[in-house]
């Protein structure tokens, strides 16, 4: 144990000049107790800092300070969890103190969480936790090893000889496999749920649903084919379509259409967010569609359409929930005020997880 | 099934002017075979773009085509997993394109990986797979509910009868939970060595280091008292100092020393990676230090504390090693070259995997 190692590695460029660029820690954001927020951000050199938020119906200026701080304050809010970012000089960027970040391949936000003076469903509560699990699983479809996120209730065990109902929960368009946790509080919600006996103990995958350049059927075939079997293979759950379910946000509810109503007899619950229909797979799969709607009827046992009234989608979604009714397909829709956001997104998840699996 | 919900939320405020501002997606970064990186960002008004990223002894000036998208190609460079950042008109931010970030509570930076000719130690590869558990545990030190996250080793079985030793990461000073697998890649690392034959299957537990105002007692008395207790509940872990490491990474490595130093009746583990060491912990724990180093020796089975010569805080620990070798308490250091670097967090931690628990 005394042995001096001197190990050389040839790095061919070293540098630590990313060491001494750190600002001010500041305290943001900081929420009060009426629900009231102030945002901080050190920019000495800027000339305008703006701060926009899913929480404001416009950008909000923010002011400096004597040492270059932009500070601002929004009034009482409704309790929820936001997507903001702050924009300096026209330059949009995630508030640098707050390490809660949007998961998404496009943008860099950042996320508010403001407590209700009673826990809300997506609050960490104290109630029994389940885990979530990173995994690894290969696509034969697509060709690669991918990431995915396995839900698992409280007091799951993996060899205990239970078995457990799936629901599949594919998140929105630039989004990635931890949206639906790190943005949607998917296993809150869950755990909220179970501990309420509002919802049954479920596993709750969370696949990466982007596959480019054409998204969706390679995506229906890689969920039908690879990720299925995966988990069908490695967790104890119940393999038939009354204890499968389907679910997604915006492209990943236009996926879910395509999932689910193409294979209802896999999946007995399908519940679409938002849905983004203008696809070509949308367009393959039910423009000429004829369904044999007294069966499909039978097979499923809960088919939603979940949308807000100021969603851009909203005019498109109502389309399709007529062309589904003409067709006589049961959609039960739930129309509710707010965007194309995760609030409803959560509030949609919150409504679905109480009607699966009874 | 066709009931027909209009259920009105009373959204205090509502807007959607966030979804028409998405700058159009570009291919950023895009490694090359030869390991050279082109990077991308579009700033139609911006004046300069630089590139700052670890590769790099400065940073690089980008440059502006007639669409508004600055460009640069960085020419070929160690293969590994750098941080990079954009800094537009003196505004530094992570490349709004890659959406894989650098898991940090002070900075928002991006990550870009430069794979091997022959897969890295780091690299996805094709071999039986790890999952990462996210889980939160109660804190009574705390008095809070906090996450962290356990690697489990493939074919891990949690009812199967056979227990497994355990090392508990600590991530850096403004870290978080999840930096050792984001940025560090110890899951992949394990596996592979796992594979390989090389390292022994272990779990690897990775808690949130930083507690506010003062972190280094709190945390220490969090780890010995609520986390260990709540893996060896929820886990089947051989509960003995020979089966029980820890080990970190800058103020990590510093909580490192303090916690496994004192505590050498509970680890035979000790590694400290880059330790920070001016704290007032540290101070009381080592300044009038008389430990019986006999004992110690015996307890410790490995005590390794590694640093890159071009770390900021080389001389500190060089000063550390010749403080602990004078009270004749054995240590085994490694000195590589690189910098403060989780570059060299992988390296320390490849080379600390194929030493515990045999």
């Amino acid at each position: 144990m005394k042995k001096y190692l001197i190990i050389t590695i040839n790095l061919w460029l070293v540098s630590t000049h990313l060491m001494a660029q750190r600002p001010p820690r500041l305290s943001s954001p900081d929420v009060h107790v009426d629900h009231g927020i102030t945002f901080r951000y050190y920019a000495p050199n800027a000339q305008e800092v703006m701060l926009h938020g899913e929480f404001l119906n416009e950008p909000m200026a923010m002011t400096k300070d004597d040492e270059g701080v932009w500070t601002v304050t929004v009034p009482p809010v409704q309790p929820d969890i936001y997507p903001y970012f702050f924009k300096e000089d026209g330059v949009q960027l995630a508030d640098p103190n707050n390490p809660y970040i949007f998961a998404n391949e496009r943008f860099k936000r950042s996320m508010v969480e403001v407590p209700g003076d009673e826990p809300l469903m997506h609050s960490l509560q104290d109630v029994p936790h389940g885990k979530i699990h990173y995994r690894y699983y290969h696509s034969f479809t697509l060709d690669t090893t991918r990431q995915l996120l396995v839900y698992t209730p409280p007091g799951f065990d993996m060899q205990g000889g239970k078995k457990y109902p799936v629901l599949y929960l594919i998140h929105g368009g630039s989004d990635t496999e931890e949206t639906w946790t790190k943005v949607g509080k998917a296993h809150l919600i869950a755990d909220n749920l179970i501990a309420q006996g509002k919802a049954e103990p479920m596993l709750i995958v969370m696949p990466y649903g982007n596959v480019r350049p054409k998204p969706m059927p390679d995506f229906t075939k890689d969920v039908i084919n690879d990720i299925i079997p995966f988990v069908e293979q490695n967790y104890p759950v119940i393999k038939d379509s009354r204890h499968r379910a389907v679910a997604g946000f915006s492209v990943g509810g236009g996926q879910t259409l395509n999932i689910g109503l193409t294979h209802t007899d896999m999946f007995a619950y399908v519940c679409s967010y938002a849905p983004y229909t203008a696809t070509e797979e949308f367009k393959e799969n039910f423009t000429e569609w004829s369904p044999d709607a007294k069966k499909m009827n039978e097979q499923l046992v809960l088919f939603t359409i979940s949308v807000g009234t100021e969603d851009f989608l909203y005019e498109s979604v109502k389309e399709n929930i007529a062309m589904f009714t003409k067709k006589n397909i049961e959609v039960e829709p739930l129309i509710v005020s707010g965007g194309h956001t995760w609030m409803n997104c959560k509030l949609f998840l919150t409504n679905s997880l109480q009607q699966l699996f009874k």
